[in-house]
């Protein structure tokens, strides 16, 4: 039987195996990343069986601190904007790690750093809100050129730290032309020691060491009022090549969210499954 | 004499005079924006003869403030990055304000927003900064598309505020593209109740109601090590065709900040009045 053979057929490009991520297992791409914190990824994703991200945009820590502990054992990663706490303090972020030790996911601030290495380095480390203390993965803008990138991993400290560039956006009107997510790839193929996915709403690489998450999924709407748009996370993994959905609203205002953090969670899942299997 | 005539030569279009920027006094400019800020900001520079632009760049309350009271006499805007500060509180923002007043300078916070609109409604209303609340004008990536400068309007409750887009960078390697720049205009010239400029390393806009601010200017570097490069205030001013130049650590790291913010403001109006006369 030549099928597994057929399944596994692969290429390789400067030394790494460059079978197509979407056709691979999350646990096989734990081998093909140098990263620590994609692999830890990985394997959140394949022994919790979730690539569910949570977007916890709420407004005050008790909001935030309860929603995390009700979908905490359904997602591999809880985005969150710090920034929009009223009531932010170290009491919160203590909370969070507390969480996220205990129910195995990890702190992505979707922070959309943007500005050039200097400033960077400062907003990373210093301010109120101390982001490279307690969130492993950030979000990153490819558009001020690589030196956002040194910038940001001057001010790491020899913490595990990484970061997902945002390749695309889920917005109408976006300027992310295909020639701007070129650049973001090769930022992210160059430093590949500190990048270790993208945000993306389409499939922007195949390279299985990067990690692929799809904001703007939820089950039932379309459109917001202010420009965002909306996929289904079937859609997301299959169409999209999503590895990771993103959800906010879809869970957040959910009557039960950990009930919704559930759904999304199978409905994402199977089609990730569906997607590998379908060879 | 019809050198008066062929100095003030201008065209039409959409009823507003396009007679070029760059050809223009800040004050006749004032005239052709319907912006209040806008209008603000033309009548600082005229009256105090300053397109100097101060980035206050430090890490403490007390150095920012001493920094704001010694360059306030000689500068049109106080650049700031509230969110690198350690020590940042209500006061802060008090003593900003009481110094922009006092000294007739804008508070500029270069927060360079870069979510979808409901996001970014919340991050520049709310959150332990309300940047909203004391910021008049706010720098903005046009990376998102309109619905981010909608998202912004919708959290300032009628209080004057504006923005000025970011369409270039000064950093090695940035990704704003010909085309990138093209988009940010069109938000730009539709959304002229918010948007009063540019951020920018070129003259890419010819628009007489918008005011473009050029960053990285510096007078003996031209490079640092994170990727960003430096002009001089004259090139930025005469070659650039910045209105306003935007200068950091040429001034911070001045052992005299005053003294060198005064050096800068000569030589930067200078060649403005130079650039102005030159027909």
């Amino acid at each position: 039987d030549t099928s597994i053979v057929t399944k596994e057929k692969s290429s390789c490009k400067n030394g790494i195996d460059v079978m197509d991520r979407k056709k691979r297992s999350f646990e096989s791409r734990t081998s093909v990343t140098n990263h620590p914190l994609a692999r830890k990824l990985f394997e959140i994703m394949s022994s919790k069986k979730t690539n569910l991200c949570v977007a916890a945009d709420v407004t005050t820590s008790a909001e935030l601190i309860s929603l995390a502990e009700k979908v905490g054992p359904h997602i591999c990663l809880l985005k969150t904007h710090i920034d929009i706490l009223t009531d932010f303090s170290k009491e919160t972020v203590e909370s969070l790690k507390e969480l996220a030790a205990t129910h195995n996911f990890m702190l992505f601030e979707d922070r959309k750093f943007g500005d050039i290495g200097s400033t960077v380095a400062s907003q990373y480390s210093g301010g109120a809100y101390n982001i490279v203390d307690w969130a492993e993965l950030v979000t990153v803008h490819g558009l001020p050129g690589d030196g956002i990138i040194k910038g940001l991993m001057s001010a790491i400290n020899g913490r595990p730290r990484g970061c997902v560039l945002v390749s695309e956006m889920s917005s109408s009107g976006a300027l992310t032309s295909q020639e701007y997510v070129s650049g973001c790839c090769k930022i992210a193929e160059n430093h590949t020691y500190f990048v270790i996915g993208f945000v993306s709403q389409s499939n922007v690489s195949s390279d299985p060491r990067f990690i692929l998450l799809t904001p703007g999924v939820q089950l039932d709407k379309s459109v917001d009022g202010l420009g965002q748009q909306y996929v289904t996370p079937r859609a997301a993994v299959l169409e999209r090549g999503a590895d990771i959905i993103i959800v906010g609203r879809g869970i957040r205002e959910a009557e039960d969210p950990e009930a919704a953090a559930i759904k999304y969670k199978e409905e994402a899942f199977s089609a990730y499954l569906e997607r590998i299997e379908a060879q």
